[in-house]
């Protein structure tokens, strides 16, 4: 297929110039940015007053946990976990999966997001409705052992039944990742097992690390150095390594984070709500550790908005630090956008030449995106979600003018609310 | 008029109870709350898979700066004011004025708020603005002499020339407060000659309190007490006093603010954005002072979203204490709703029999607000502005299925763009 996008004003390359003019996209890529195209294509979209941007990374999900939104708020982590995470996961079969995956996946789809980064279980559910909807997706199997071998022997069986998977499927774009929990929830014999499998796999990993000062402190206690130190002796670290919430690190934590290159997606969101912490942002660019963005599961946020995201991001650090030049608007959006790619090592998260035509479309012809002054700004701070109005991905057009092609945006809304009226 | 909105999930009374079933509305008041009425009215809105919910009330704007949105951000204050903000407000005038306002009522009215709370100039043209689109407003003329009595002559006759023109226009939903803008930049004579006024004619008070932490040292250096004490020792306090922002207080403070029973107006965005700190919440719910929620201006947030606002306020405060049972979604929604109807000695903010008909109705019907669980967790955490679909205010319908129906949408963005583009 061939698409021109006429007119817009379009976020061009890695410095986010504002550029006015058209984008032609054939097959999956974009072949050509510029004013006045003289080109004909299958499909034309007229983008006057609208921006396009580069479709969002969301480095760090669960997509499936929008099943459990407003289950529960406002308490203490281990009760909010013990007394109604988990009660209402051990029931999740995979018929739910796949119907909480299609919800979430179409949140996200509709808030401009076209890649995401996953882990949960039944994740084969998740691949099958990546497949049907149309959006790019990397998948983990959340791998936890806790010390024990039985259950380590288990993990790897599911883990190694999700990559054949997503091997049989053979999507463009479904990608199989590596997902050990955590350091303090996956043994070291699991770590390594995974790291080797990582190398002759060539698939990437994906973990969840540091968010909380407790996990911090129980893994010095059982280790005697901190979660980071103790992966980087493992050998587990590299640039293949995308890792969440990286909360509460160590300046030594941070060097190693840089040298080996791993990535550390950011939830904002998340790490306010249930209490975790700020993450060290200044420390982090300074090191040049790549930074990514991430909503979290629904659970913990409750949306997978990641315009949203941006403007919590931008804020937070500002309030902490009690400086406002931290978190810039373009620092942020560049988070959402490219470092999410690079994390994933994908020509994506980037409008030029050459690049996958992952795309979304944001309509400012809105009353709190006007004045249109500084566009990346508008983004950051102004806009949501809701104001995104076409979604391209892969060279498809996935969502036009608001409605989600490849799915029926109804029934899927009125499953869900069957499944989770019956199982609370 | 009558008006009956039939078979929604409404949020009910001082404990926000969900209840699902019809609101009969006559005139300007709620009149009649239940299950199956059967009453015929001029106009029935099918609220079937929707909510209702009281008008957002936002309690401290400065509605005509979303000219200045995007200005400029990401700067540390002085600069930001001195460099952007101060030179584009000295190009401001009346009509200026007028279509800002025009933009950001709108905007407003658009994500629910039925009424606000202002402090700018020229706000008469304001007030004209009010009275047009349908809105409920508390308008003042905020007053800087910084000591010079020449000033302060000019500031007293402006305030009194709004006063006189809101009193001749005569409308039940514009009000008008005086506006003293800080302890900092206003002088005790004046201050006091405020107090007086607000005596003699019954008028409320707002004026911006204890943002900053240098303007609070500067205080005590100038008057050898804190703000708060300062202004109580001229007597100024009372609980017709809305105060902004409330960032930095001592725990006297706290104390003069309840025993006075002065409103505090918090504003999580601005106070993030600007990094002037974070609000001690629960000091100050402790204490029993009274919270209301505002956006401040577009300029320092940048939207007049108070959905947003609440999930900004939930998360904020929970980081800020690592305690995530801090700031829960119920609190927040009281703040954002009946706190302001309080702090104005409003019948509104609530719905109940008798109360004011200020309602927004929110459309469930997306995937973001589903599967629909906890209501009000999903307006603070899950919602923003674009899910509010219709909106009434003082018994009449504003906006009807995204529609606002007393101004012209696209005119008002057009004529914005085009003096904002050559104010710059």
């Amino acid at each position: 297929m061939s698409i021109l996008i006429k007119n817009g004003r379009i976020i061009y390359g890695e410095n986010l110039d504002i550029i006015n003019g058209d984008i032609y996209i054939e097959g999956n890529r974009i072949a050509k940015v510029g004013r006045g195209l003289k080109l004909s294509a299958e499909y034309v979209i007229d983008a006057n007053g609208k921006v396009i941007s580069p479709g969002f990374i969301n480095a760090h999900t669960h997509s499936p946990m929008v099943l459990l939104r407003g289950l529960a708020d406002d308490l203490p982590l281990m009760e909010w976990l013990q007394e109604y995470v988990w009660p209402v996961e051990k029931k999740l079969t995979s018929k739910h999966i796949y119907w909480g995956a299609l919800l979430g996946i179409l949140e996200m789809i509709k808030g401009g997001t076209t890649t995401f980064v996953d882990m949960y279980f039944h994740m084969e559910e998740v691949a099958k409705v990546v497949e049907k909807t149309g959006i790019r997706a990397y998948l983990s199997y959340g791998m936890v052992d806790l010390g024990d071998e039985e259950k380590r022997n288990v993990e790897i069986k599911e883990t190694l039944k999700l990559l054949e998977f997503i091997k049989k499927l053979d999507s463009p774009r479904i990608e199989f990742l590596f997902g050990p929990h955590a350091p303090y929830t996956c043994s070291p014999e699991l770590l390594k097992w995974v790291r080797e499998k990582a190398n002759e796999t060539g698939k990437m990993i994906t973990i969840h690390l540091n968010e909380t000062k407790r996990e911090v402190q129980d893994i010095k206690e059982k280790y005697g150095m901190t979660p980071v130190e103790f992966l980087d002796e493992l050998g587990f670290l590299g640039d293949d390594i995308i890792a969440a919430h990286g909360v509460w690190l160590s300046d030594k934590e941070i060097e190693i984070l840089a040298k080996r290159r791993v990535t550390i997606v950011h939830n904002p969101a998340s790490n306010m709500k249930l209490a975790s912490g700020v993450m060290p942002i200044e420390k982090l660019l300074k090191a040049g550790v790549n930074i990514a963005l991430g909503t979290d599961g629904a659970a913990s946020n409750n949306s997978l908005d990641m315009l949203e995201e941006m403007k919590l991001a931008a804020l937070v650090h500002k309030v902490h630090t009690l400086n406002p030049t931290v978190a810039d608007a373009k620092t942020i959006y560049k988070m959402a956008t490219q470092n999410g790619a690079k994390a994933l090592h994908l020509n994506a998260g980037i409008i030029k030449e050459g690049a996958l035509a992952d795309i979304a479309i944001i309509d400012f012809n809105k009353p709190h995106l006007r004045p249109i002054t500084n566009v990346v700004s508008h983004l950051v701070y102004s806009a949501s979600g809701n104001d995104v109005e076409t979604v391209i991905i892969d060279g498809e057009i996935i969502m036009l003018d608001g409605e989600v092609l490849t799915v029926d945006e109804e029934e899927i809304i009125n499953k869900v609310q069957k499944i989770v009226d019956k199982l609370h």
